[in-house]
């Protein structure tokens, strides 16, 4: 699960009430928005009818009605969703690598012989074409550089600052409006349902944690994620304060992310949503479980709204993401369901 | 915060929805229990009077008042508790370490040869005081024999069979009507202020998260503690599950609580209460935050009722639940509070 070789780092982490009151019939129009009236709105409005739609549907009717076989009580429902391809796009970059990108300038300003050093040099020039060619060793030493040695709260301060104003090349929109608006109102409905939702990336949870709760409506304590370990110690005044350290805690991908859930949830969630072969594990888990179980995968097929990669559709391999052959026929014979963008979403942002 | 080195392993371880209706002031008395009644009621109705109960008072006042300066987002409240010595009685032993030992002889069933080899030996003869004298190194033995090597999920199981019936030797109770009455009451007021409330233990989370949702009203998902990695693999029918391993993640105990804090929780609680050296750094961390902080350290002096244990007043230092005179010397240098069991509390289980 994890690796105290920092060589070992970053895998995909760098890269990456008022019921019962028969005598106030009118009581709930005299409150406005009632629960009843919610419940009347049609959920997920941004997916096209079709088994998608409805697998999701009928998953929910089936664990939360009282009178179904697969009923589940409230305080067991846990619902697992990756982040980078699932609720936001993850291409051409992740958006973390892009934060460590943007973040080194500073590094080498406090360490100024790192300038006439590789891969610093080569990120210095901004020259993206050569940059993107730099291997994943170099991606690590880049992580390492920008994401350890610092406070963790002073590193907390740091990520908001730069996400409330990075936006991306292509719509030229904060990165945070590129969450996906049909998984937001998955995410909405699973919690109107009585479902705890938490997200479950290969990304660095430190970094995810700092707008989980604003982007997504997901508290801190509830993103699990590649995670740094931290050191304890005191400054100058005596006060205490944890520092991010280079030492690689939990690498929360593939087979890290059953065992990461196990680690900071502590039981095999009820439903999970993934979109590579980083979720693999996770999916497979989740699905073994007994009684009703949803496992759900999103195939990024609308190459003119988004992208379209994968080698599942004959579509190109890319560096992340990968959905092989092989992990759409485990889908399929699995009974997994999968996400076609192109087909199941009406509208993919929010902005749309 | 964690070593792959086996030997470092359980260093503690093994030992209103209404509001705003003004045409309706009748209605709290037709809804029955409403919450302006359930909050007329005392809280913390098992404490007496004293500067311990008011500091808890004056905390919740302060950081959930609008008014107040130190008011705190209901979303960013957050308080932790350990266990042992804190929530729950830890003398002479921790229940978990009582767990190991009962659980041994079903290891040495399985692995006869383990029999005649020490520390096992000693342990299949049943005498505690033998049992008692053996070393931290015994005990890690015995912690691997006993909580590693099955799946997670057989062993949620077998925990829960264990603590069903498991009764301790002094008041022939379950170990889970061991509980403090009064810190249940601490826990539900916290949690009627809007504060989450989380378990973080220098005992293993896997065995304090079976039964912490029933005992204490946190669910798994809300318990930190020292931990073990886990391995991911599939049994011979293809399904996956997930294996205990004798590598320790997390050491929960000493700079390893706010280390683990911050693993899985992810910012700096709002307030913590403690009992033991264990807990000084975590406290220390707590109260170092910003606005109002509130540190409690539970102090063991009534050895009528309960245990009487600390050189802090003069008591015996015991193995388990460290309370020496520096760590009260800090406590009144920093602002911590002390509770005193025997001053503070009017009783101390829900049997008494």
């Amino acid at each position: 699960m994890s690796s105290s070789n920092p060589r070992d780092m970053n895998r995909r982490f760098v890269l990456g009430a008022l019921a019962g009151l028969p005598m106030l019939p009118m009581l709930p129009a005299l409150l406005g928005a009632s629960s009843a009236r919610a419940d009347d709105a049609p959920p997920l409005p941004s997916w096209n009818d079709g088994p998608a739609k409805q697998g999701i549907l009928d998953f929910i009717r089936a664990t939360t009605d009282p009178a179904s076989k697969d009923f589940v009580p409230a305080d067991e429902r846990i619902a697992t969703f990756d982040q980078d391809g699932t609720l936001w796009v993850e291409q051409p970059i992740y958006t973390q690598i892009v934060y460590c990108l943007d973040r080194l300038p500073v590094v080498v300003k406090a360490n100024p012989h790192l300038a006439h050093v590789e891969p610093f040099r080569t990120v210095l020039t901004g020259d993206f074409e050569k940059i993107a060619k730099l291997s994943l060793h170099d991606f690590e030493t880049i992580a390492v550089a920008t994401l350890t040695g610092m406070d963790v709260e002073e590193f907390a301060v740091e990520v908001k600052a730069w996400i409330d104003q990075a936006r991306d090349h292509r719509w030229k929109k904060l990165y945070t409006d590129l969450v996906y608006q049909p998984m937001q109102e998955v995410l909405s409905f699973f919690r109107a349902n009585g479902y705890k939702t938490f997200i479950v990336t290969g990304g660095g949870q430190d970094f995810v944690r700092v707008y989980s709760q604003r982007v997504y409506g997901i508290p801190p304590e509830q993103v699990v994620g590649s995670a740094l370990g931290t050191k304890f110690g005191y400054d100058k005044e005596g006060r205490p304060f944890l520092t991010k350290e280079p030492k690689l805690l939990l690498n929360d991908d593939n087979a890290g992310k059953p065992e990461g859930i196990h680690l900071e949830i502590g039981r095999r969630p009820r439903a999970a949503f993934g979109n590579s072969t980083g979720d693999r594990q996770m999916l497979e888990y989740v699905k073994a479980g007994d009684g009703a179980r949803l496992s759900m995968i999103v195939l990024h097929d609308d190459g003119k709204r988004e992208y379209a990669y994968g080698p599942a559709h004959g579509l190109p391999e890319t560096r992340v993401g990968r959905f092989p052959q092989s992990l759409y026929d485990e889908a399929k014979n699995a009974g997994w369901s999968v996400i076609s963008m192109k087909d199941d979403w009406k509208r993919i942002f929010a902005f749309d």
